[in-house]
């Protein structure tokens, strides 16, 4: 099956930086980019008009909890314990699967709709988890959240490689290992998660320093910086994302340094539940930086495009200075730097022949985003749920001219998500 | 003419703090919220059903230039002054009275369909932006921007004086005396504003500490505090709105005290242009606190949901405190301070009886607004256009069921932003 989008101002964020290119088509052989060229006259079984349109590769959320979706709008006033503690673990204690399935389902919908084409999800219940991610046919990394603070520490990490090898050769799902954090975990745990992930060859997904409470709780443990417990249960010699990192000391940094080692910067969940502000600009020397969305309780919602903006925002604000940041890095960071993350960067982050097709189109010529004198600039500030024209993942187009193509009936999903938040959140 | 809005769920933003209502009617005669209700059974011209949608007072932007929509996405990588030194004054020098017009029809269509009522707008070539103004029917305070840094402070003043005398008596537009700020202007010029001000008991709207650099020159210009140097020429007397206030001194701070002022707080802007973070946790215990967009070159959009998220963000990040900030608070900066601080406290700002009908309707029914477990919070964090169901100003319906109900052809509209791009933006 061959699919062409024609006369699109495309950028690829390839690695020559190419940028931009003003109607380029772009030739899909099934789930493969095959070709970009100028005003193709091949054949096409289907053609996607997108001139005057902006197309792009999907965006990539590195850290999200994909079954969070019944806690949008919980976090007001409440630290991250506090809301962990009173909010969120009370409640996840009474979710079935099913609940799980529904929650998921929910949230893929919403980064549909949004414009993301990957996530990377950490999570229980993973088997019905990867079941809504089947059914809606968008790529996924899984992660089962493991730990080991009461006793189903083993189970889970049973339950990990039981859905690794049902699964690894999935085209559209891919495996990381998912201890939790260093203080939901033990240190013989964490030591035997970093075996695991070495030995199937998968990088380490892993909540760290997401606050000041938890680089004390960690230094009090290990009796050193997080950075050094870190390479002492041996997670330094795996390719780590490392959630959040608000706060990760200078001398920690020098010891990532040219590491395999990602930080995944999730700014509106860091600031809702006001666990500081990490120095991107900072970090952008030393490691890779990608983003995250968090679950919608923390993060609001899914829309990688909010999320951007503020990464932006934020690190030109507290630098009080607008050469910290500008809107090409961030769009890296939500694309081709988060595809490097999740060791992905062979197939998906951009538009280059030979990847993978996860590629949206983004209309932007709507009031909200209008004159757009500086394309990037545009896009990364003032892209609403309103500008997502198209969405392919893996040469499946799944909105097209912003409706949505799979069965799925809205509606009824909502009505069951209504149902759980009577249930649940009493 | 009696509308009545039927069913919804009333945010109120009053005084006594009721906050929300579920199922109030809202009764409205002509202009006037005459009755607010449980199950109106009385007669009615026109019945908006609100069930299971926001029904909310009208945003209130206190400080923009309606003019600038034409600058949007054109500030990456620059400061305050790089930005209005290469990019905004030398093109501003060539737009013409029919530019400015456009350009304010422009954002006016922006500010409608993101749920804005009422905006405060500095700019110049007022008289055209009034005719956009009454065209479209919406409300707006008008401050022709005075300076007196070439020849012209005069002229500016005498045109001011025109405009108020023409209007004075429109419904839906007052004034403010606009010196554009404390370098721009001379001492005398400044006194001569505050006396006008004073004259025609309108309050006077300034930027001021929009950044460092700013500050350094008051500094050096008065040689002492810039908010001993607002007093110096008489400025204290007025009913003022300050715009920015990134770094109010603590000394400054207790002179402002319990005076009739407000912060106009336009972080979008100012995290944009490295100009720094207002800290209004810290003003809040003193000053009247509204919410500005700015033009959309520094501000990205008029979408005052997406900046009213980032006032929450960023007090709880920068504080390292959730409890900095609440939605509720947020509401209140973007509603009912925002009439104090323009003196229209007994007229917009809430739903209450006897107030004019400057009402919007918010659907929180889609898949990014879903579920919306605490609806203030979820209002503040998510709302995007397409949730803006209705907007009613003084008793009109502009915008109903997501559609404009104005005679003004957007596509035409865009056409001419286009050529004014491609004529001015070079």
């Amino acid at each position: 099956m061959r699919k062409v989008i024609k006369g699109g101002i495309v950028i690829t964020m390839d690695e020559k930086k190419l940028e931009k290119f003003e109607k380029l088509d772009i030739v899909i052989e099934d789930d493969v980019i095959k070709e970009l060229t100028v005003n193709y006259q091949g054949d096409a079984d289907v053609i996607i008009d997108a001139t005057n349109k902006v197309v792009m590769p999907g965006l990539i959320n590195c850290h999200t909890h994909l079954g969070m979706s019944l806690f949008r709008a919980t976090n007001d006033e409440l630290t991250l314990n506090e809301w962990l503690n009173k909010k969120i673990w009370p409640i996840e204690a009474n979710m079935t699967d099913e609940d799980v399935y529904y929650a998921t389902l929910f949230s893929i919908l919403e980064m549909l709709e949004s414009g993301t084409t990957c996530s990377n999800n950490m999570y229980f219940s993973s088997e019905v988890a990867i079941n809504a991610v089947i059914q809606t046919k968008v790529r996924s990394v899984f992660s089962e959240c493991l730990m080991d603070n009461d006793d189903k520490g083993q189970d889970r990490i049973e339950i990990f490689k039981k859905l690794y090898e049902k699964y690894k050769d999935n085209d559209l799902i891919s495996f990381m290992v998912a201890p939790h954090s260093m203080y939901t975990c033990s240190k013989k745990y964490l030591k035997e998660c970093s075996d695991l992930a070495l030995s199937y060859n998968v990088p380490v997904h892993i909540h760290f320093c997401e606050n000041d409470e938890e680089v004390k709780t960690i230094k009090k443990q290990y009796n050193m910086d997080p950075v050094k417990a870190l390479n002492k249960v041996g997670l330094l010699r795996n390719k780590l994302i490392l959630a959040h990192g608000t706060n990760i000391s200078d001398k920690g940094l020098k010891i990532l340094n040219k590491k395999n080692i990602s930080i995944c910067h999730n700014p509106i969940s860091n600031l809702n539940l006001g666990c500081g502000i990490a120095d991107i600009d900072k970090y952008n020397n030393t490691l890779n930086i990608c983003l995250g969305t968090d679950g919608q309780g923390s993060g609001n919602n899914m829309n990688m495009f909010y999320h951007m903006s503020v990464v932006d925002l934020l690190q030109k604000g507290i630098h009080k200075n607008p050469l910290s940041m500008n809107s090409y890095d961030v769009l890296k960071i939500a694309t081709i730097n988060g595809a490097y993350a999740l060791g992905l960067e062979k197939e998906i982050g951009s538009i280059e022949i030979g990847k993978k097709a996860d590629i949206i189109i983004v209309d932007i010529n709507t009031i909200n985003s209008y004159p757009s004198n500086d394309i990037i600039n545009n896009i990364v500030h003032n892209t609403e749920t309103i500008n997502i024209d198209t969405v392919m993942i893996n040469g499946n187009i799944l909105i097209q001219n912003h409706k949505l193509m799979l069965n799925l009936n809205k509606e009824a999903l909502k009505e069951k998500i209504k149902e759980m938040e009577a249930r649940l959140m009493k």
